[in-house]
């Protein structure tokens, strides 16, 4: 056979992975947002089934062959990375015995019903025997997969290629200081933004017809997507061209569905702008964790939460919700939607203390994959981290270790990709701002210039660049917290007079 | 290996099969109901792959394999009754070259196109060649598939396996008879219905509303299924436990939502009821076409267009509709919803006429089958019958010939079973009426006890009984068409005062 026919081989092989993918996709989706309660034991054992299918064509003798024939003879750049990206899941899935993953996903599916109990009742002795195995689970795995300085950064790397416990050493030290210093003046300031503002009633069809104009105008299509109802918020890719938003709404405030759509529509922007020729290959998604995030802040904070969005917004916005805001004067608007206070739920925390919520995962998990902590401690470890860092300390576990569902996952070394996407963000807007004067565009509506140099630097890409790859490439700079810390000083700033 | 052994493979090699097929379920929903435009090349991809998996699978060596071992050894009834559904569809799919199949599938999916631009510009020229193309196919399907009698038996066998040619040439004639004397004295009656009584703007929402009342009346159960607005109803099972309606709306005549949903509603109830020790079987659905039917029809015409019906649901419809049919008298609401009309469109058709439009696609397509008449011809003889049984004449074949898809899509012998389950639905709801007083059960909406009767008699057994055997067991009697007259004659009497 020859090198073409291989190749053509390869493609129908990997598009058959996609043709599962998608489907199961699509159950994911459904389960979420539509599946009736009784419908959902016999769809979870298809969701198995095809999820299995997957991950036997991943790892199968067949994959191996056409890597192995492929690898140094292909020279279209999409197979040679697609077969690179190809390499290291198989790598990675060789590498873990199977019956000890099967154990893993396992103990995992029970952890998770487990911790919905646990943190219903508050209760983190319920969860703690399944969060212990699932600690050593992790460390097995990267044991197996290897590392060169810490064994966490295996675990980093299956979220966040190219970035360490020294890169992140580094950045978060310093990141620490300047919130905590810019916390301070913003907690001495006299300015005191009125969060019951914006509180008042707001019907969700009305919320939901507001949140669609804003996504239209940041150039979100819908009719490669669409936008639905759920319980936790998610943007997810059954296609390049079906690419979905969830939000939940809150009748008594609005700022739940409004920049939790936005922050979805971001990341639903990055994968409706994705090269179409990669379609039906694994390159056809976000290049990691963290530069995904980096879109979705990009647009929830950077723009949707800046002062030129609402001077051109609040108009549309009071004609969606007459009658209750019509008093409120957008300077007060603009300063209740950016209320620093510290709090203790990290998915509501301001854009100021939302990146030290972050850093006390960090920490706590680096240590207890390195074993200086145990389980055990976490509780009391996490509440003494919140006190440090927030000055607040949550009154149960509830509201303190056991909020995030990551965990109960099995995943672990994924958290720093929120703090990460976080810096890549700031990093971003900041070569955005020199190339296009973002605050004219933003004010006047005029968002596509944006849109579309997002398209061209970042999201055309999808996996055929490594994250820190598209940072560096975009910005001309390696990771540079020093953007993040100056954004926030000259907003914060601005807001809070100091 | 024993039979125990190979009776779990072949239970497990059964469950995969299902699995497949749920999945692919879900893909039709979605792309009949949310899919977003731009989504669907993809996702048609997804579908193909996953029909082709299905049917890879049930005619494959190994399907041979297990039905050749088991066949005459399994005692468990449901794997013997399996076993019997399993090799029908293998003996079908085998005699079929694949080639002429494949050639079939490309026609066929072409001709739906052709067809849908046909219809809009209602130009039967466009559509002639491929049709030509499907009888013969289905001409050529039917030979290899064999029949006793008459060729056009053997694509009946299709959708009702045990009705003939014979069969229905029995009954259709002198039920004809009767309709075309029934519409003479409706034609003649000096009872006038009003129609426009009921066609007063009724918002979609409030229609959605009060149909779901409705629903919940009939005993559908909204843990295991949903409603959903779509431009063509049906209802779709993604498994037992999910089985899924839709509708759509005319916000100036809620008669098509209202009976639409409930008629979906009648299929639905037919599947949620199915015995769940059948699930992940190929006997976990509907014992045909026709019996499918007759459970739609029993609700939608017997029950929810009834007087007695009303009588107790007419508050609850002017809750939901308030200002505007406060002066219509429900027996003139009774009457409106009740006007028998001739008509172009079958699926519009009242339920006195209805079977008549049936009975002109049958005598065409069998006439058609057996080269009697020409597809040249087909638009002509249509007006004739139209002109001939209904006293009508459409002016254009859109009105005409080219309504339905069923013969786009490559399916003849179809037909009949429309008028079959509403024969099948007299029968079964006069039997019913004995048992049960169904006029006061409906009367004051206790609808709990026909449900169960329902489930007991029939919707149990999901397809371990054949559709005859069905009728003959529930009604102790084989089809018999005088219960539909009768019915009709009961019910258009009274209306009309003849």
């Amino acid at each position: 056979m020859n090198i073409n026919e291989k190749e053509q081989q390869f493609k129908t092989y990997l598009a058959e992975i996609d043709y599962y993918r998608e489907a199961l996709m699509l159950i994911h989706w459904d389960m979420r947002t539509k599946i009736p309660n009784k419908g959902v034991e016999q769809r979870s054992e298809v969701a198995g089934f095809l999820g299995e299918k997957i991950h036997q064509l991943q790892t199968s003798n067949q994959m191996e062959e056409f890597i192995g024939e492929l690898k140094h003879r292909s020279e279209d750049p999409i197979l040679v990375k697609t077969l690179e990206v190809c390499e290291e899941e198989l790598e990675r899935n060789k590498q873990i015995p199977h019956p000890l993953y099967k154990e893993f996903m396992i103990t995992q599916t029970k952890a998770e019903a487990i911790w919905q109990q646990a943190r219903e009742d508050a209760d983190f002795n319920l969860f703690q025997p399944y969060l212990k195995k699932l600690v050593d689970y992790n460390r097995d795995f990267a044991s197996y997969w290897g590392y060169e300085d810490n064994i966490y950064d295996a675990l980093l790397h299956k979220f966040e290629p190219g970035v360490t416990v020294e890169t992140l050493d580094h950045v978060f030290p310093d990141l620490r200081k300047s919130l905590l210093s810019l916390l301070e003046k913003v907690q001495a300031s006299a300015v005191k933004p009125d969060p019951s503002l914006v509180q008042f009633h707001f019907p969700k069809q009305d919320q939901a017809s507001f949140t669609e104009q804003l996504l239209k105008q940041m150039g979100y299509d819908f009719q490669s997507g669409r936008l639905d109802e759920t319980v936790h918020p998610f943007a997810i890719t059954l296609s390049l061209s079906d690419v979905r938003l969830t939000t939940r709404y809150d009748e008594k405030d609005f700022r739940m569905a409004v920049f939790g759509t936005i922050h979805e529509g971001g990341h639903g922007l990055y994968e409706q702008n994705i090269d179409p020729r990669l379609v039906r290959t694994p390159l056809a998604t976000g290049a990691s964790m963290g530069i995904h995030e980096s879109q979705s802040l990009l647009w929830e904070n950077f723009i949707a939460r800046s002062y030129p969005f609402w001077q051109k917004n609040y108009d549309l916005f009071l004609r969606y919700a007459p009658h209750t805001f019509q008093n409120v004067e957008l300077e007060a608007f603009y300063q209740a939607i950016n209320e620093v206070k510290p709090s203790f739920i990290r998915i509501e925390a301001d854009e100021l203390t939302y990146p030290l919520h972050i850093m006390i995962r960090y920490e706590l998990e680096k240590a207890l994959i390195n074993k200086e902590i145990t389980v055990e401690d976490l509780p009391h470890l996490w509440n003494e981290k919140m006190k440090d860092y927030l000055g607040i300390v949550p009154s149960t576990d509830r509201e303190g270790v056991l909020q995030d569902i990551h965990w109960a996952g099995g995943d672990f070394g994924y958290f720093p990709s929120y703090a990460l996407g976080y810096m890549y963000a700031a990093q971003i807007h900041h070569t955005l701002s020199q190339t296009l004067d973002v605050e004219n565009l933003v004010q006047t509506g005029d968002l596509t210039p944006i849109k579309d140099w997002l398209g061209k630097s970042i999201h055309q890409y999808g996996k055929m660049k490594k994250p820190l790859e598209i940072l560096t490439d975009v910005t001309k700079e390696s990771l540079n917290p020093d953007y993040l810390i100056q954004y926030l000083q000259k907003k914060y700033g601005a807001i809070y007079q100091f």
